[in-house]
């Protein structure tokens, strides 16, 4: 059996879902739902266990909600990570449950490392795995990973992506304040480093076309200003851009626009807190009597929705 | 009690155990002595939990060996993720037991992320933690991070360093082939992208400066060229460097020295794969009939004494 490309399957599954918005899983203790966490204070100084299954109590009850209205979810490691291998074991339990919910999944994990090590994170990381002893087996879709070491610490996670129909999002220009001490560098030919990180990015992902004619080496960009999204969407017309930073970080939409084409296709667009979160705002107080899940589908379906009305292209 | 500082912690082991050398745990399952495999082909299809406590037992004996002879171990955690949470929560154990050792550790984690998922990095990464459940509490004296972010990817690390006397090693100029794609970008002053970054790291690291004139925000500094040695050295007056790709990557110790200064401080040199898999290498053969350590250890003093013979400062 052919192994399909993972940007081809992405894509499939943005047309069949019908927008770009993919949903991402921050999880924080101190902010679930109080019917979930029935231990306060226990944050830190109590049993990472105890705030582990809480955690993905919560993810699987908004993966339930969510898996019929986005494509994939983007997990972040970090917020799991933080509870060490308790967290981690969760982080994997989770990918499976997101996988088998018709899912596919982004793990974001922002590795980086050369050669035996970046191959030791691929498998970690990227890679299913035959162990028989984790409980869970399947390992995400795709992962973020950081360029910094240049085209060797890519290649390990390239290679693998290569052959098991999996992909990597590159990071490339982010949305943080102070993303340009480093990024925006100008170069000795007048452009910002980032530029030249948008050209090896090209390269790297020549091999893994697919019949889509977009590449399973993607990229994250933030949706800082119109003209970076045009120029980057010129310089990476076969990338798929991840864009973070809609919802809470606050980034523009209608700016997006420039890195869709005529199909709707070019990015997926994640928010995470303005919809994990969503019945501790205001706006979702409506749904205060019923469950809270039903604040997080609210949110995410009004996200979906302005989305929709912000990039026409995106709308079947 | 007023915390230490991570740098003068350093350069105290330093000056203690005599040499700048740190001894890097990068176990492969694969490698390891019969005596501690028992069962063959087991990685990757069997269970985890046997691939690391095989692991485990190997740097618990490597540790014993060399507890006295280097200032600190580096322990690369990716060959621990590479099993999942099993292998993550033998990674924590071995912490606890090369502090419990009176070794100082880095943790060779590479993250790097922004703001609260920054935090959460280095809360799971960097932080002692007083979980009840995982079986150990220790963190690491110190990470190395990815500079990619710029500053707002930093803080959050070098706050807890400071708050908690620990310290990080931020990626500057790595030693393998590709990391000129990214890190020699000219840029329009016609510094190299590395040297910008080398300014940034100087302005980081002002206000954890210790005692000894050295601050806690270190620098990743391959031993790439005699040149770029001297030039970061000049850029960076006060800034310890991790230099790895001595032994199996083979970095030059003779260019090392102008990182030193007359005290013999200023850098920590590691060494890995040439001497914890030194049972495997012929030249050690004639340790074939004691226990595998006894080459272990052996290598160690080698290369404890090339490094003192290549950088008489580090002499005591």
């Amino acid at each position: 059996m052919a192994i399909a490309n993972f940007a081809d399957r992405l894509l499939a599954a943005i047309d069949q879902r019908q927008t770009p918005l993919i949903l991402g899983l921050d999880p924080v203790y101190e902010k679930l739902p109080p019917a979930l966490t029935s231990q306060p204070g226990m944050n830190d100084s109590g049993r990472a266990g105890d705030c582990v299954n809480a955690m993905f109590e919560f993810c699987r009850q908004i993966i339930a909600v969510a898996a019929m209205h986005v494509p994939a979810v983007k997990i972040n490691s970090a917020y799991f990570e933080r509870y060490q291998w308790r967290g981690w074991q969760v982080y994997g339990r989770l990918v499976q449950e997101a996988r088998d919910a018709g899912l596919l999944v982004i793990g974001d994990v922002k590795r980086a490392d050369i050669g035996h090590t970046a191959e030791q994170y691929a498998a970690a990381t990227l890679a299913d795995s035959n162990f028989g002893d984790l409980g869970h087996t399947a390992g995400p879709d795709a992962i973020t990973i950081n360029p910094y070491f240049g085209g060797d610490g890519i290649k390990p996670f390239t290679d693998l992506a290569q052959k098991t129909g999996k992909g990597v999002f590159i990071l490339l220009r982010t949305s943080n304040p102070s993303a340009g001490e480093i990024q925006e560098i100008p170069a000795a030919d007048g452009q910002p480093l980032y530029q030249h990180v948008a050209d090896h990015i090209a390269s790297w992902g020549q091999g893994l076309m697919g019949s889509s004619g977009f590449s399973a080496v993607g990229a994250v960009v933030g949706a800082t200003t119109r003209d970076s999204l045009i120029q980057l969407r010129r310089a990476l017309p076969h990338t798929l851009f991840l864009i973070p930073g809609i919802g809470a970080q606050g980034g523009n939409l209608q700016d997006c626009a420039h890195v869709f084409d005529r199909a709707g296709h070019g990015a997926v667009i994640s928010a995470s807190r303005s919809i994990i979160f969503a019945y501790r705002d205001q706006k979702y107080a409506g749904f205060s009597g019923q469950h809270w899940s039903q604040a997080v589908l609210q949110a995410l379906l009004d996200t979906r929705n302005e989305i929709a009305a912000a990039l026409p292209a995106t709308r079947r």
